[in-house]
């Protein structure tokens, strides 16, 4: 089994969802996506005890900031209470991701588990792209968006996942050194994008 | 033989030529580096000539506002012999990567190639990154840069390359959507990181 924890960001309507589930069904490991992190932090009930356990892991990032109540000068201009939800949720979404990447070798899709798994070994962060046409009409087809919606709906997801990393993160999502490997999947279609990543991945010395 | 024209960018000391030229090979195509375009143009002697066929070639795009001597507001703003030395440079060089890209299948390293080529059918972009450590240690041993100044130098060109094309191509360097292929190359080594881009390039549809 491969002990690599692949983290997978990608553009709405790429494929790179797919592209992960099936690299995760070949490398034999576990996949995560979105839904499943969601999930898993929804039934560990936002706890107080879970938020305090954040304090050992995520020293001297932003989420120690958040989670502390503090600026980025490190004054502390607000209780731990005044953490929106969201925040709150994206906590404990991040203590799932840790949990499963400490069981070992897995696929992660999205939520910014490359910033999360940051000061882990063994992650690889990989990006899908896609030209926008494919991508519209990729999610006319698999999400039933109604055709004269869909290019902006793309759009606005995209610029929503965009925002949702550079409040996390603070940093560009579309930044390439974020990235080990990025990879354009309507030119090569989403098998031919799993064998290009496990070909990468594989190679890792 | 490979009728795709692969364009690559590389950060300084990623090992992004050699990667070109080996793959190059692999698909029995010419290489153009940088240094055999810049010699072909300087050849050129950058004739009147050949820059009056840029009208034909670059409309609607930045090449042909700066060619015409038009600021971004369609105003003709300066006469043509008013472009800087750079400016000329860069159109000669644009005429010997189009001149190639037409001849057939090639790899052409640096020069903003994918954007000179960005009309073209069959361009693939792919960009080689690095981790500074490794590019810092590859440029020790690969350009006899002195240890105690390499990690300047290493810094000093990737700004130099990505003001290049931000000046020319009006966009970062660094945003993935510019390239189809990203690949990490201290991850897999040389040979690999050709494996990876050769399995990519022969799946294109």
């Amino acid at each position: 089994m491969n002990k690599k924890v692949i983290t997978l960001n990608r553009q709405y309507g790429s494929g790179g969802r797919e592209i992960g589930e099936k690299l995760a069904k070949e490398l034999g490991v576990p996949f995560y996506d979105n839904q499943i992190i969601s999930r898993a932090a929804k039934e560990s009930g936002f706890s107080e005890m879970a938020f305090e356990s954040m304090e050992d892991k995520a020293s001297n990032s932003l989420l120690y900031s958040i989670a502390m109540g503090m600026n980025v000068f490190g004054n502390q201009d607000m209780s731990f209470n005044g953490l929106s939800l969201d925040d709150r949720i994206f906590l404990a979404q991040s203590n799932v991701i840790r949990k499963v990447a400490e069981e070992g070798g897995c696929v992660i899709v999205g939520r910014c588990a490359d910033y999360i798994l940051r000061d882990y070994d063994d992650i690889v962060n990989v990006f899908v792209s896609a030209n926008l046409d494919f991508r519209i009409k990729r999610s006319i087809k698999e999400y039933d968006i109604p055709d004269g919606k869909a290019g902006e709906i793309v759009a606005k997801k995209d610029k929503s996942r965009s925002n949702y990393y550079r409040y996390h993160v603070g940093e560009r999502w579309e930044d390439l050194t974020n990235y080990d490997l990025v990879i354009r999947s309507d030119l090569v279609g989403i098998d031919r994008a799993v064998t290009v990543l496990k070909t990468y991945i594989e190679g890792i010395v």
